[in-house]
């Protein structure tokens, strides 16, 4: 069963801020989908808001078009294979969790499954844009419920310990970095 | 003197894939700026566009509104004490390049100039967008030119060699992620 606490609005932008990548699940009408996105980021602090682009292409973009909601998964460096796989696959060719193998629990405001094994989930309400969803494929969620792995991510800061494992950010191929070394630096 | 080499516009989507914290820099009718910004991505492969938050409140937003330009440099770690220094400081009380004793060299399409030091640079031109810069402070830039350090990207891939330093991630306060460790994967 996954570990997970609620993470405060307020803070839920760090889960984002530092650029992961991120896996987008959504569900509609008991179809269910996923897939890996690299573009996305925070929009606003209070409410949160994000940004992320869901190609026109996919069937993501059907379910949250009919749905309205969509959750950003974090995942760690040991999903990196299945970051890839959800990146590669279509939904259209049969339901990823269940060819992959993966497991979900439950959102609470939103039908979208979780996915096991994140860092960080962020459940999202679209906030109508039609002009630039179509034109750019641009997506605005309001960030309405968040979680975070206490063992990566817990009053509002990350401290990725042992047994847990890092984020991680694609660059292309099948390329990732992990995050690294946290440091911090003062003002002068 | 910077060393640095051109990046094929089709790659230069790659520089920012991963999420690095960025530095906007702008100017116009001879009054230049930079300011650091947690919030971009890319948003399309070719013609290359990427998204970034500029607050209104800021003067970067009232030079890029008066220029539709604007650069996004990509700093090392040894720039990060700066990305706090230019987050923290605004332009409207001194000239922050002058200030901070920051070196910086002419981009090709722009007026807005780029800072030594980083591993790469983005020249864009605002694609308008009046809805989502008034509603979110959101635009959509166009990458007309891209550059960088060769000893830190070179034919379109991460290479973060002795003598270079790494990109940076910015969660919140005076804190940062490094860009760790790169690793690949292949689909099953």
């Amino acid at each position: 069963m996954q570990n997970r606490l609620p993470v405060e609005l307020s803070k839920s932008y760090r889960l984002l801020n530092h650029g992961p990548t991120v896996l987008v699940s959504s569900a509609h009408q008991g179809a269910t989908n996923i897939m890996a996105a690299s573009w996305s980021m925070p929009l606003d602090f209070l409410p949160p808001k994000i940004c992320v682009v869901i190609d026109r292409k996919t069937l993501t973009r059907e379910l949250v078009d009919a749905s309205g909601e969509f959750a950003l998964n974090i995942p760690s460096r040991a999903l990196a294979e299945t970051t890839l796989a959800v990146g590669s696959k279509s939904g259209r060719d049969g339901n990823k969790f269940a060819e992959l193998g993966l497991h979900t629990f439950a959102a609470t405001k939103i039908a979208a499954p979780l996915l096991e094994g994140c860092v960080g989930w962020l459940e999202c309400r679209v906030i109508s844009e039609p002009h630039i969803q179509e034109k750019y494929d641009l997506f605005i969620g309001e960030i309405i419920a968040a979680w975070a792995d206490p063992r990566a991510f817990k009053d509002g800061h990350w401290s990725f310990e042992t047994g847990s494992s890092r984020s991680i950010h694609y660059i292309a191929g099948g390329n990732f970095f992990e995050t690294g070394e946290a440091f911090e630096v003062t003002a002068n």
